[in-house]
């Protein structure tokens, strides 16, 4: 192995290539719970294409195994690192190379930051729409690797939507241009969206082609609480039904409102099993916050709670960025899921997890980006408690069962990971599990780029 | 040979076989000019995916190619028969399953036509965007095969976008079921939008979940006449760096108003060089108008006509609709390109599509969905006179290669089909060709689904 590490530090910019075994071990994983890293041989820096391209080949040469990491702000381990292997940090190439807004689109290399792009392209009038929770800190390479969603998808759709082009070094170290930088284009078949949620086991994204937006107007929040979960997924379907296209709609369950009432005294009402909150980023945001407004009183809302201005808005949001802090607090450790339904199944899916978390007498707090039946179940557990521990897990396990019953998805907009390489078979079937794993070979013969996951 | 039409037959409902050559041969080709058909060995209509699948096990038994057919709409030859193949049409697998207002989705076979889906959804105030100029014979299962466009893809994106899931039929005949029917999910590699644009290479899509949106409100036309391709094309520039969102963004060139006239008596100025059509569906049509006038103005239109009604929006929208019928007019035969290029090369394109007319001495109209920059220009020639079909086919390739230096695409909505097979190379280069080749090996190992088509 001594070879491999000289070969990759004779071909990268000094400082490049870290070894020390305290300092591998700190990127041996993500912010994914049950899933762990394993010790890297080396973690390499890159700073331009070329340097991916002299750890693929020399990683390839030498039948290392590469594991790509941004941020590692991901939530199912797709980012961990396994035993001798090159973690692959892409942080630092973090250069917006352009912005164009006759064409709508950046061109950017994967370590820019979500937020540091989202600011950058609003000085030209312009918007990024992809806004994980985690967008002051994940990278557009993490991104794209994962198809990460956010709140406002509902409206303006999620990272694959976004990606018109992209740059790829492949496993043996060639690189490779997919799509392009046009508004259309059909040549061939679509690479560009296969490398999309592919967690960087087809290649390593060096760069990318992404579609922006005009920026909208400020939105107008409007907050409703509901005596049940089925009251707020009946009022989310009425709202779709309607017609109505809100920028966000986001559904906080009892256990969640409780948790953020403890930590922040919001005075939010103990009473309320469900807190739904919608926002308009339309031309007249008030009209349609009334219509909502009607159509959520109707479904059995207790009290309805609309903005008149932008800072108002932002008050009601606090309770839902509050969230996963309050749900912290409830014990030592969470695990986050990401199980998707149709959105007319999700009252169901918010009762099916409250009774797990019953079943396995756990607290169990439910966010979701209801507008696209997005929930996000944590499962909140004392991490020195073997035996809650092993609920906790079992109740994971659990929640991913019940929303496929429900017609859903294992995974709306985490990825699969580690944590849910088993549940993918699942929902995918032999057939796609086969072809999927003959695309795998294409693209990675040997299996090195970041392996055991997905697949 | 007599052994598979008879097992074929034996396993299918009466009528669904026809061998007569003289019919066979009608299914020979779709609309593309210089791509001639082979003789189909047969014609099966399937009518369920059980008889799609008792095809394509049959086929790889006796090894003998499937060649899956729409409406034969396309303009790339991509449904084109092959000597001894045989033709399945999926026309009469038509059914509408599920059109649901909560989901947003319609559930549907691959042999709806575009517009019996779009009057269907019409019904629930919703929307299927994607809306090719075939709409009225094409079918939804060609749609996806070729990744169609439309006038309206400016503001709603293209066919990708709206496609959730698939049930496809393989190779062997196994049935796989890709992607979702929820809002979001990203489970495992995307095998849905590998099969769109795929062209009936990789498999046989028997049903398709799709996206709908709520149905927009009318939308209001503005006409606008300049003297020059350049000057239109900085109006393109203008109204897309201001920040508007058109829900069609159309230009003409001075052929094709000058077809149009010479047709219809539309009395349009023959001093037109460029007549572009933009609409708003929008809130306040008239104001986006007004907005989008003045920037034409600017740009140097010599005449800005904004429409105060649907009706004078449909008025002014008939030279558009008149373009191509007016240009068969001016010749024996026509040849379609496709070339999509940065909208801010959109007047570059026209020029040089107006030189190439000039070396090859022949008359090209171009139409253009100038917000997305993707132009068609329309080769006109004598199918008759020998040299002229050579200069055509030549101009043809000249467009291209004219589109890849702008930095284009050859297909920004058509497809590679038998027509653009080399310019596909010359595209995706070699490192994305091998790829794309080891992807189809994946999915049809024996090479039997459309060969000879996009690879």
């Amino acid at each position: 192995m001594g070879d491999v590490i000289g070969e990759l530090v004779a071909g990268l910019p000094a400082g490049a290539v870290v070894t020390d075994a305290a300092v591998a071990a700190s990127y041996a994983q993500d912010m994914a719970g049950f899933s762990a890293g394993g010790q890297p041989l080396a973690v390499v820096t890159a700073r331009s294409t070329e340097d991916v391209q002299h750890v693929m080949r020399t990683a390839t040469a030498h039948r290392v195994p590469v594991v790509p990491q941004g941020a590692r702000t991901g939530l199912s381990g797709g980012a961990n690192a396994v035993d001798g292997c090159l973690v692959l940090s892409l942080v630092k190439m973090d250069r917006i190379l352009e912005i164009d807004p006759v064409e709508r689109v950046a061109v950017v290399e994967p370590g820019v930051v979500n937020a540091v792009l989202s600011r950058a392209v609003g000085k030209h009038g312009l918007s990024y729409p992809p806004d994980p929770s985690s967008w002051e800190q994940c990278t557009i390479g993490g991104n794209i690797a994962t198809g990460a969603g956010g709140l406002c998808c509902v409206k303006y759709g999620v990272t694959a939507e976004y990606v018109l082009g992209l740059d790829v070094v492949l496993a043996d170290g060639r690189l490779l241009r997919t799509g392009r930088r046009t508004a259309k284009g059909v040549a061939g078949y679509d690479l560009t969206r296969l490398f999309v949620g592919s967690e960087g086991t087809l290649g390593v994204v060096v760069g990318a082609v992404l579609a922006l937006r005009p920026a909208p107007p400020p939105h107008l929040v409007l907050a409703a609480e509901f005596p049940s979960a089925a009251a707020a997924g009946e009022a989310v379907c009425a709202i779709m039904a309607a017609g109505h296209v809100p920028s966000l709609l986001e559904l906080m369950d009892g256990t969640t409102v409780r948790a953020v009432n403890a930590m922040a005294r919001m005075g939010l009402p103990e009473t309320t099993e469900a807190l739904l909150l919608a926002a308009f980023d339309t031309p007249d945001p008030a009209a349609d916050l009334a219509a909502v407004g009607a159509l959520c009183t109707a479904a059995g809302a207790t009290e309805v709670v609309p903005a008149s201005d932008p800072a108002e808005s932002e008050l009601l949001l606090q309770a839902r960025r509050l969230s996963l802090t309050a749900l912290e607090k409830v014990s030592t450790a969470m695990l986050i899921d990401d199980v998707c339904v149709p959105r007319g199944r999700l009252g169901e899916m918010l009762d099916g997890v409250a009774a797990i978390a019953g079943t396995y007498g756990l607290t169990i707090g439910v966010c979701a980006h209801a507008g696209d039946g997005n929930t996000h179940p944590v499962v909140c557990f004392d991490r020195h408690d073997a035996d809650e521990t092993r609920r906790a897990r079992e109740s994971f396990d659990a929640i991913m069962a019940l929303g496929l019953s429900l017609g859903g998805t294992i995974t709306g907009e985490h990825g699969v990971g580690l944590l849910k390489r088993d549940w993918l078979a699942r929902e995918a079937g032999p057939t796609g599990m086969e072809l999927q794993r003959g695309i795998k070979a294409v693209f990675d013969p040997l299996g090195l780029l970041n392996p055991g996951k997905v697949l």
